[in-house]
């Protein structure tokens, strides 16, 4: 059945890829108009799936994720279709052109990347948007949402099917919505149809995922971010960015779980300041022995339980929480050498006004996001000028940090020619030289 | 043990990572120089693994390629690492440059993918070859190599290593030759530390690695080209491109081994002539029951045992050898099906005049090179330019195709600011928009 489903994204996919960019969009186009009419049927199947979480005392948090009525929820999701339809073509741009003798042209062409498989907790506007970003890039998806949203999903499966069928090109088998739980672990194994996997919701749904498939994975299983606090740090900057990537959004993977200070500041006003913008903000730190004595005895009584003890795991993991781990290091290089072991590639920021120091810090820090004197939450999609995200990877190839529509594409090569063969040329048993001449990509007409 | 060589390898990384271009290429000299100096012991060690070989009955083929000391071979190794470092320094490109808003500008930057785990079979040269591609592009490299040049592996190694601890600011560690067989397997699961596997050998090795790994690897597991000779097929250059494609080098990945034919063209002098310049060439035509039928009398009556009934496995494999499959097709989309349902995505050509018809080829095959009116043995990053080749991918995400430095490069990104934080902006809490004003990427300076 998962075998059956994969290979017939597959061949929707070969289609998919040969649209235009036209077609293409105006098939969003008729989605969203679907979706808008249809509005009350999906309301309504959603309504029934926040009755049934209700029931079975699923957590607000969720109920809140689940809930597609609330404030402008609907019409959102609708108008996000509309703004990826409108995101400029990622498709069929020639990123190289080179003669390689007379008459034999070599063009390097981007390319969707084939059969995406989305699987998505409760948030059923996934879909949707999903569904945009797949179609638009040229990519069949098999989508796989959580059973909380089983309802919505199915509402709104109905209503893409039948009007990919029936009012578009896209084939109807390029969006595949998948309404039972059993398929997923089968799915992970088709990696002879399927050529990547997005997963959209916890820490925990990704790693299992990663955990579970040979098929590469587009995602994060952990936002461990650092910042670390120069001695030459401005004191202003320094309180505002750790308190803004602290406590902006706790839960998001862009938050600073770390916070490592030079070691010179300690018992300094800037390191004061910083602690006491911290802990009145709310923040619990966690800190090394070394730290914990420094910290000075007037904040420690008006704050008496902002300031505990660290464990190691502190420095490895993520709290999700109104919580810092906090560590003391001898300068920036020591900074770069734990953010390099500890972290999870994510996004780690420098505070200083030293050049030199910041340059080792931005050589230096192996993640997807280094920053200098700014907030690790600016690592987004939309704050990057994406206009979309489809996550946030800390792979270390094709697409890392937040990543826009090019991360569902890839590329090929064309080679035109006039009936060349390659005996005629020095390597392959002839005398004929390849020229290896530059040609100018925007010049190159494909058809 | 896998782990700590691993661990190591990834911090020899984070250091290799901030070198400059000179300082690599530097390294890459000394390196020439030293295997140089040691040709002497070099030889001599791997003339005693050529007799271990020659005396436990080894293929001659295997003979051949682990022999260094034949022809110029040495020379030509020593010369290549030269030729590697005066390629373009594929590091700190900024490829996107964009002003989020006043003081706060998004640089995305190539770099280094991190630690390579290098697999290869018996030739000894690709040391030499992968340590000059490793470090130009910045990463650090594990090599594992075949049981057979474990001795002229070694002499190697200890020169490699002497040097780079010696003269060179790379570090020691980050080129690690491991000399016993043991590891592989436990380096394979350092998803941890290496960040991509590349192996260099036979499709058995490719695909046994790929089996047991999670970390990505670059590589191809199978070649199965296929050339669609169409009915607008011009005759003499069909004949010349299929025979090229199948005998110039039939062991090559970029071998033809399935032959299209449009059904128009059966019985016609273009199709007389084709299965004679493949027959005479010494090919044997692996055809279906159909096909078997159509060859003319005196064509198989000249040559009896060229014509072989087609089993269904001839389509989905590679012969590697002076065989051919071939089957029918009814049109151009037929042929582009077969081929995204029997190839393996590596590199399928089309024989045509006619330009609508090679449109829907380019456009619809889903392989890394699509070609028109030229031989698939063109697949090959020399022959593309790149100068050197890292291997031939057939994966989806990444790098496809032949695949040069580039194929050991992603990227990161820089966000210089001046204290923002996300508080302020829209989305964040705060009523700033963002500019998303675009830059010059050429005229950052980024130190």
């Amino acid at each position: 059945m998962a075998e059956q489903i994969a290979q017939e994204a597959h061949y929707a996919a070969t289609v998919l890829k040969t649209l235009s960019n036209e077609e293409r969009s105006q098939a969003l186009e008729e989605i969203r108009l679907g979706l808008i009419n249809a509005k009350k049927e999906i309301l309504e199947a959603n309504e029934r799936d926040l009755e049934a979480a209700r029931a079975s005392q699923t957590s607000a948090a969720l109920i809140k994720r689940l809930d597609l009525s609330k404030n402008d929820k609907f019409d959102s999701m609708c108008d996000g279709i509309k703004e990826v339809a409108d995101l400029e073509d990622p498709l069929n741009k020639v990123t190289l052109a080179r003669e390689l003798d007379e008459g034999l042209d070599l063009y390097r062409i981007t390319c969707p990347v084939g059969v995406l498989l989305v699987i998505f907790e409760s948030r059923p506007e996934v879909i949707a948007n999903i569904t945009a970003l797949a179609i638009k890039s040229g990519n069949a998806a098999v989508l796989k949402g959580g059973r909380e949203s089983l309802g919505t999903f199915k509402a709104m499966a109905n209503v893409i099917n039948k009007v990919l069928k029936g009012k578009t090109k896209v084939p109807g088998d390029a969006i595949k919505l998948i309404a039972t739980h059993s398929e997923v672990s089968d799915l992970l194994k088709q990696d002879q149809y399927i050529d990547l996997v997005i997963p959209r919701g916890s820490n925990k749904l990704v790693r299992a995922i990663k955990d579970q498939t040979k098929i590469p994975v587009l995602g994060h299983a952990s936002g461990i971010c650092s910042i670390y606090v120069d001695e030459f740090a401005d004191p202003a900057k320094a309180s505002r960015i750790v308190v803004d990537a602290k406590t902006n959004y706790p839960a998001g993977c862009n938050a600073v779980e770390t916070l490592l200070v030079n070691e010179k500041i300690l018992g300094a006003k800037i390191y004061e300041d910083l602690l006491k913008a911290l802990v009145s903000a709310g923040v619990t730190l966690h800190m090394t022995a070394q730290l914990l004595d420094s910290v000075p005895g007037n904040l420690k009584s008006t704050y008496p339980d902002k300031f505990v003890a660290a464990k190691d795991s502190d420095f490895r993991g993520e709290f999700l929480s109104l919580d810092l781990a906090v560590k003391a290091v001898a300068d920036v290089s020591e900074a770069v050498k734990h953010i390099n072991t500890h972290s999870s590639k994510h996004t780690d920021a420098i505070i200083t006004e030293n050049e030199p120091h910041a340059q080792v810090f931005l050589n230096g820090v192996d993640s997807s996001g280094v920053y200098w004197n700014c907030s690790t939450r600016f690592a987004d999609g939309f704050r990057y000028g994406f206009g979309t995200e489809v996550g946030i990877s800390t792979n270390k190839i094709h697409a890392r940090g937040p990543v826009g529509l090019e991360g569902l594409v890839c590329y090929y090569y064309q080679l035109r020619g006039h009936g060349q063969i390659v005996g005629d040329y020095v390597g392959g048993g002839g005398h004929r030289k390849f020229t290896h001449r530059e040609l100018d990509p925007k010049k190159v007409k494909l058809d």
